[in-house]
């Protein structure tokens, strides 16, 4: 994501100061994007899809909110804050309730762990960029 | 649309009662999605496409966001009540900024004008869904 | 989806003639990617998902392709028809194999077959449209 | 990206021995997604967004598309080789016709210029991985 990190600093007019804080967020969105698929398509693949719906179901919310998070994040330009911070907002509760469930099942399953991981990294960059927003 | 609804009814365990609810706001959440992605580009296409920034960007975010908020609710298995709750606001939220948005152009710019109704019209069926989990 | 076809007559430049064929596209693909979506769901909530894995998947991959085709259909600006019509072959590709799939699983649960039905109506919109951007 | 490559490897059943190549597209396509987000909002944000047009939409029907390979690619689990195949097409066909027009723009604007670059990468990603699936 080196490329992605260099458009931010060739961008005519960000809105707002927090650049080392979206970087580090469209980072910990795309990364949770892809890790919530992943584990979605690992858990149908297990002896026990039926024990794992719910897993399922949250990984792929997840990763829809979080590609959205990130795309919007991509945006540098004038941002409506108010939009913005409801979107972070759905982005931390989904990553939170994904990693909560994806950490009941990673003593069974590994990709499950390292999910919830990813989540809960995903969840603490939006608080971050939350906290820099008001700033 | 009609397909999507037969869909509906055919769910082996759809998890809440708010089966009307959820139709309309898939149905509502979809026409925002297209509405707002036109508008972006008919913006784009105006003589005077540097006024529009603003419009086009609350577009590409609330299309955006009501394209995830029509997949979420196009899931009717046990859903996580919190993260959809969240979901609706950021979506509600979206809308009715980019509703503002578009009416301050209506008079010039038609597209504008039809795209703010689809908004408040999407922004409403996220409430009466938000009502209606609570039920 | 009345809105967005009035959105179309309002677009201050559109790049083609083919505004009959592009609407209905728009309208068939959003529908195919809320049918896919629901079925995937629906699938998952049957008592034996893992005998569905691979309708899940294709339902999965055609709701997100169906998806993007609706938006770039939905940009009437002046557009890439190679890119287009790549997007196209794509989606008519997603549609045939998922409605081959659910078809498959008709007979045992009607989701699917609603679903094929969806599929190959996105799939004929898509050929109508390239050889509306051929003439 | 990190975790998205422990993911894979813990993925119960990956369909193809492509492991190398899917992971580099995964985040090739991550990194194309949101170069062309980016730099679409730097555009609209340049004095000239009149100007841009064709760049504006050839970056977000990329940004979308490319969005839709890393998912697709990021579920190792049995693929619809023919479906992956049309979409890795339309993912290169987006990825170069973005490239070309990007680097038009590049000696003026050096987002474009990098864009240009990271679509480059993608489209080459995309060709290593066809040339995965047919061995």
């Amino acid at each position: 994501m080196d490329r992605v990190e260099r458009m931010f600093s060739t961008h005519p007019a960000p809105a707002s100061d927090a650049g080392e804080e979206a970087f580090a967020l469209v980072q910990a969105a795309a990364e949770c994007t892809y890790c919530c698929t992943t584990c979605a398509d690992a858990c149908l693949e297990e002896d026990d899809p039926a024990n794992l719906r719910k897993c399922i179901r949250l990984n792929l919310d997840c990763a829809e909110i979080c590609s959205v998070t990130a795309k919007m994040i991509a945006r540098p330009g004038a941002q409506d804050r108010n939009v913005l911070r409801a979107q972070l907002e759905a982005c931390a509760a989904a990553c939170r309730a994904c990693a909560d469930e994806c950490d009941s099942h990673a003593g069974k399953h590994d990709h499950c762990g390292i999910c919830a991981e990813c989540c809960r990294a995903c969840a603490e960059a939006c608080e971050r960029m939350k906290k820099a927003l008001v700033a």
